[in-house]
């Protein structure tokens, strides 16, 4: 769409593209939030206006709107993708009587007679040649001197209407700050609680939140900066290999000059790439810079850069949220209703009492059964943490699997709550648990609580879902509401959500909210918790590629275990073109499902329907020579393969129960007249069946003769038959490759 | 492609993107050169290499490709639209065993090796989340450091290679200069040429040309700077609105920060957009605002702004050009092969000679049948004149016609040649020329010379083709090489072009050389020349809008009068959106043909044919009421119309002979017995015609009854017939609209 840009910008047309600001695809995609789309833009005639958070998007939008078709300049008004665009926060709305009343009704009229019309027509797009295009491209130059005060008029008078106090550029802290940062989005809202942090303590920092990035008033940014200023660091939230400095930098360098400001240093830092999350930290470390013997001019902050050295070191990291806010974090399984539910108490509290309440929700690229982590903050005072939650007064786990998997309970302030969803007694707690995480909860004296909502759930019929009966549990334990008032205010909610689906379901979710409240379980911590030892977790994987070992370690294993963002950039400098190798799939077991499969072979006829339905290629039938089968464990049964050709072997399915998400899709399809396979808790089955598993993987690999023996042929079905290999060399998760080739030669 | 190439440069995959830097359309489209374009991708991550001049785009294409390959960074090697990639120039050429010889092999090889196969599979082109995006895209931060070393090794085994003195910022002028310009692209070229012209007259100026711009290596730029410099100036061939200033300039602040050079002011201005001709007068103008009281900080040159004030003022104009250079301009006739001609002396005298030659030609967008002007010039020095020719030692004018329509002879310098194509002897030069060019040519003691190289054609048998003995012509007029000799290389050039036609063909080329040499006439110009009056010429313009004359005067006339150049900003305020009004081809009477069709009323059958095929609607049937015809001229000649219905109107066929372009369709397909249409010499048939027309769209108006004699239904042919109606007042070239409306309902 560039193109098109500078030929409506060209045409003096008024519009708005209100763009949720994101990455360009370079080495990698990404799909998150930064600056470096916007910044494509900078060149096409558009002016630019920044919003920092979701209150800003309502009235700066509404800004961008009434300058653009007073000035006839098109705008693009941004606000950080996924931070700002997916946050969720309580704010004032405009409706548009309000938007009526400031409108230049003139304008709009005169736009619409300029509306391309056969009667009365007019020619646009003509072709220019080197005579007077320079000229024409000048005539237009009016429009953008003209479009700065025009903002700002429309922003003063926004100002008047609801209390705002909108400038091209606002300045926010100290009168007499020596050291000032310059940055827009998301970050400025962490900036400013960073800088009241600082400044409480008696340090001089301030800021200068950029609005209208274009058309770049000198005059506004020099009205803006405190005349104090020694020291200047510009934040960009973007990277322009082979520039001198990012964008936002430049310009700030290039409108100092020839202003009394022209002998201030400026720093140029870089932050934020793809959502990278900034945090009070961050910033604390951008005025340190400011204030070092030898501070770095040009730096990245926010990560560990043990290459090019660029990064800014971490030292401090107070918890910068004010006084009386209340911060909550939910470990939860895509799809298992907590998001929503997340969503749903952000509304009871932000409707029903005078608190602000903000939620950001992280999703791992898997969406359904992935990780989701919502972060929610309620409070007194207007929320302006941007950034994600590492100091929780409440955590609950959503997923008993996720204790060995993730550093979850580090995460609760010391005396917080931890909630883990989990039908463990303290006995099994104690032998679950791993150490690192028993320690940190005896030592920071963490009210620890259970939930047996899954089993809670499947008493009431709600299947899975078992995040109503978190979501009480939480309103019980959390108290940031009476637990009485978050009762009656779910039940009422249920009731509207589920009114229409009738009396039972409304019952049921009732139900579910009662037992919530009721089914939390105070554990008592052990003392000798606090020396607990750390637990060796047996590797479920088998198979795979021993040359990628090195990148499963320092690659893919971090970011399974949520941990990517320590990695540092010397991780990352073989791969720096993006090239990752295959076959990784086969070291990410998730075991995620609550239910597998349980292979029943007295009841099965071998027509491998389960197989071929699996969508996670996690059901596999063996066939196998008897002397294969030398060593196998108890648990490997086997059966006699039925089918013409097939004398001899022996045949068994073999369910992958660390790859099974659980959907049961495997039992369901099964024609047998007793069903073969059978959904039983992955705790009654992981242990035998990784066992299995390593012993499939080692003692029946891959042989070409094998390959012969791949259509069961006597099968009453007919179906393909798939043979044992483990996972597959080439991409971890061959058997779709087989089955295709099989069915269709 | 902008985002295909974050992902070329994200991939480290090297290649190079030649570029001939265009503009991009905004109000208007612009097919023509700035950097506008390829500016839209310095933020991709591209490498950018300039070049300046038809030999850097030959040698550094191929250090960009070199670089590329060693340092796996891709390349947008561009240089500037038209006036670098549609110059010809006489230049040194590398073949691909010169090239071999510098590349690194091990780097291909590598490359190679990294290629997609399915033998050795990888993945690519990953979706990387917020934890890890950030320091994944700092690792490829060494690849850009090193380019930069790269490039430079490269540019010196090249100097050593072909003895050049390419650097990443090429230093040009007095070692002690204080004013110096930063650009880059073919105006600087002409930089140097004014460079050269200032301090040879004791003036102390300089120029950095940057080359590579990417990465902007700040290291050498302030090596680059001679170390007296006082003021600099950075000009850039972009327009960006809304920005504080354009790309080159805000890269050449921040780069100058932190180093000896942080206080000298460094002054903005804009210039060449969409080809906008830079000559050393404007670079004269740019060194005069760096010494003036009170500069301009940011301005435009080679405009006049006066609208926003911006543009220089242009005071000094001097002949830059090294003695010894020949300067020739020659306007012709889309496609009457003035331009393959110029081609071929240019290839004639710089593979025959020692001397350079350059050319450039100026098409306008009417491509065949429009004005071509081509810009030659040869010499024993190199021309680094990159702009058009306004100071010629001969100027040919290869059409009659334009004589009243451009300024031709006020190019010719005093005492140079001028050589006009027409039939005229003196007696009707001295009737046909205006004032304003016989006054210059006495004045200026202008050799003038005609030759009727449109009759020798047509003797020949070349038919329109003038191009050979016009060329033939030149090469004795102007002498660059002696006449005998170019005559040889001339024959031998068509004998090695037509060999193949057969003999005839080159016989017949020959001949027209003689001739060409034979033919010019030289013209013993009349004292009272000096004197001449201007002459008034008769408006040709029958019809149109009156409403609309404003547009025409002040924009559409001198844009055909090759005056555009001189129109100000002002002129274009009220369609600064790129409005135009419609209706104004009614008032671009071009009369470029030499014949026109004349109409033989006894001969015509009424069919409308002629009118039906002319491209142009320059052939118009006429049926009118007697009363209608009341003061019509002598020469609007009427028959009875036939037909059915049509009983009692008047017929007639009104050539446009303004309009036309003499391709004579119109009597190819006339069916009549004798043909109803000849073809004449547009000056026997102009002063009638141009009477007729003016009758017809006073008098024979159009009415809506008129409208209902829609069809010659009698017609043996069937054919639609049309009103004349004047031009149409909606698009001024109505005929083609109310033929398909007739033919298709």
């Amino acid at each position: 769409m560039i193109p098109n840009m500078y030929k409506m910008a060209g045409e003096l047309l008024p519009g708005v593209i209100h763009v949720s600001a994101r990455a360009i695809a370079s080495h990698a995609l990404s799909i998150f939030g930064d600056h470096s789309d916007i910044y494509a833009c900078r060149q096409t005639g558009f002016a630019m206006l920044c919003s920092n958070n979701p209150q800003e998007v309502m009235d700066l939008g509404a800004v961008a709107h009434l300058a653009s078709i007073k000035g006839r300049v098109p705008f693009l008004h941004f606000f950080d993708g996924f931070r700002t665009s997916h946050e969720i926060q309580k704010i004032e709305t405009w409706d548009y009587s309000d938007l009526g009343e400031l409108l230049d009704w003139d304008a709009v009229n005169a736009f619409r007679r300029r509306a391309l019309n056969p009667e009365h027509p007019v020619q646009r797009g003509t072709a220019q040649n080197p005579d007077i295009f320079f000229q024409a491209r000048e005539a237009s130059n009016k429009y953008y001197e003209e479009i700065v005060g025009v903002v700002e008029d429309y922003m003063n008078q926004v100002n008047a209407k609801i209390g705002t106090k909108y400038k091209l550029f606002n300045y926010y802290g100290a009168r007499d700050a020596e050291h000032v940062v310059v940055c827009m989005g998301s970050a400025a809202d962490t900036a400013e609680e960073t800088v009241d942090y600082l400044n409480a303590q008696g340090e001089k920092t301030g800021l200068v939140k950029v609005h209208l990035y274009r058309p770049f008033s000198v005059k506004h940014l020099v009205a803006a900066l405190p005349k104090t200023v020694k020291k200047i660091t510009v934040l960009d939230r973007t990277k322009e290999p082979g520039s001198l400095g990012e964008p936002l930098f430049l310009d700030v360098v290039a409108a100092l000059r020839d202003t009394k400001f022209a002998d201030v240093p400026v720093y140029s830092g870089r932050y934020g790439l793809g959502s990278k999350d900034t945090t009070p930290a961050h910033f604390i470390a951008v005025y340190r810079n400011m204030e070092a013997a030898r501070p770095k001019k040009r730096f990245t902050v926010g990560i560990e850069d043990d290459v090019t050295n660029l990064s800014l070191k971490i030292k401090e990291n107070p918890d910068t949220t004010p006084k009386g806010t209340t911060s909550c974090k939910f470990w939860g399984l895509g799809s298992d209703g907590t998001v929503g539910a997340n969503k749903n108490s952000i509304k009871i509290i932000g409707d029903n009492t005078d608190m602000y309440a903000q939620g950001y929700f992280s999703y791992d690229s898997k969406k359904s059964g992935g990780v989701t982590i919502s972060h929610l903050r309620f409070g007194k005072k207007k929320i302006k943490s941007t950034y994600l939650i590492s100091k929780a007064n409440f955590v609950a786990c959503h997923n008993p699997s996720y204790v060995d998997k993730y550093d979850i309970v580090e995460d609760v302030v010391p005396g917080g709550i931890f909630l883990l969803n989990c039908s463990w007694d303290e006995a099994e707690l104690d032998r679950r648990l791993p150490g690192v995480m028993k320690r940190y909860i005896a030592k920071n004296n963490i009210k620890f609580y259970t939930i047996d909502a899954t089993h809670i759930a499947k008493e009431l019929g709600l299947g899975g879902r078992v995040n109503t009966i978190l979501q009480a549990a939480f309103f019980k334990l959390s108290k940031i509401i009476p637990v009485d008032r978050a009762v009656q205010l779910m039940k009422d909610a249920a009731t509207k959500s589920y009114g229409k689906k009738g009396e039972k379901v409304v019952a049921m979710n009732h139900a579910a909210i009662e037992r919530g409240v009721a089914g939390t379980h105070k554990v008592n911590v052990p003392k000798e918790w606090a020396n607990a030892k750390d637990t060796q977790v047996a590797d479920a994987v088998a198979g795979g590629r021993p040359e990628i070992k090195g990148y499963i370690d320092n690659v893919l294993a971090p970011i399974n275990a949520q941990r990517g963002d320590k990695l540092p950039v010397s991780t990352f400098v073989d791969m720096a073109d993006g090239t990752v190798p295959l076959g990784s799939s086969a070291y990410e077991k998730r075991g995620i499902a609550v239910d597998v499969p349980q292979w029943m072979p007295e009841n099965c006829i071998q027509c491998n329907q389960c197989s071929l339905v699996c969508p996670h290629a996690a059901i596999r039938p063996i066939l196998a020579a008897p002397e294969e089968l030398e060593g196998a464990p108890e648990s490997f049964v086997t059966v006699d393969a039925k089918g013409k050709g097939l004398e001899g072997l022996k045949f068994r399915i073999q369910p992958y129960v660390m790859d099974c998400q659980g959907c049961g899709s495997c039992a369901n399809v099964c024609p047998a007249k007793e069903k073969a396979l059978l959904m039983k808790p992955l705790e009654t089955q992981q242990e035998a069946q990784v066992a299995n598993l390593a012993f499939a993987t080692e003692h029946v690999s891959l042989k070409d003769d094998v390959m012969d023996r791949g259509t069961l042929k006597g099968s009453q079905f007919q179906q393909p038959l798939l043979e044992f290999s483990g996972a597959c060399a080439g991409c971890g998760e061959t058997p779709y490759v087989k089955l295709l080739t099989q069915l269709f030669g």
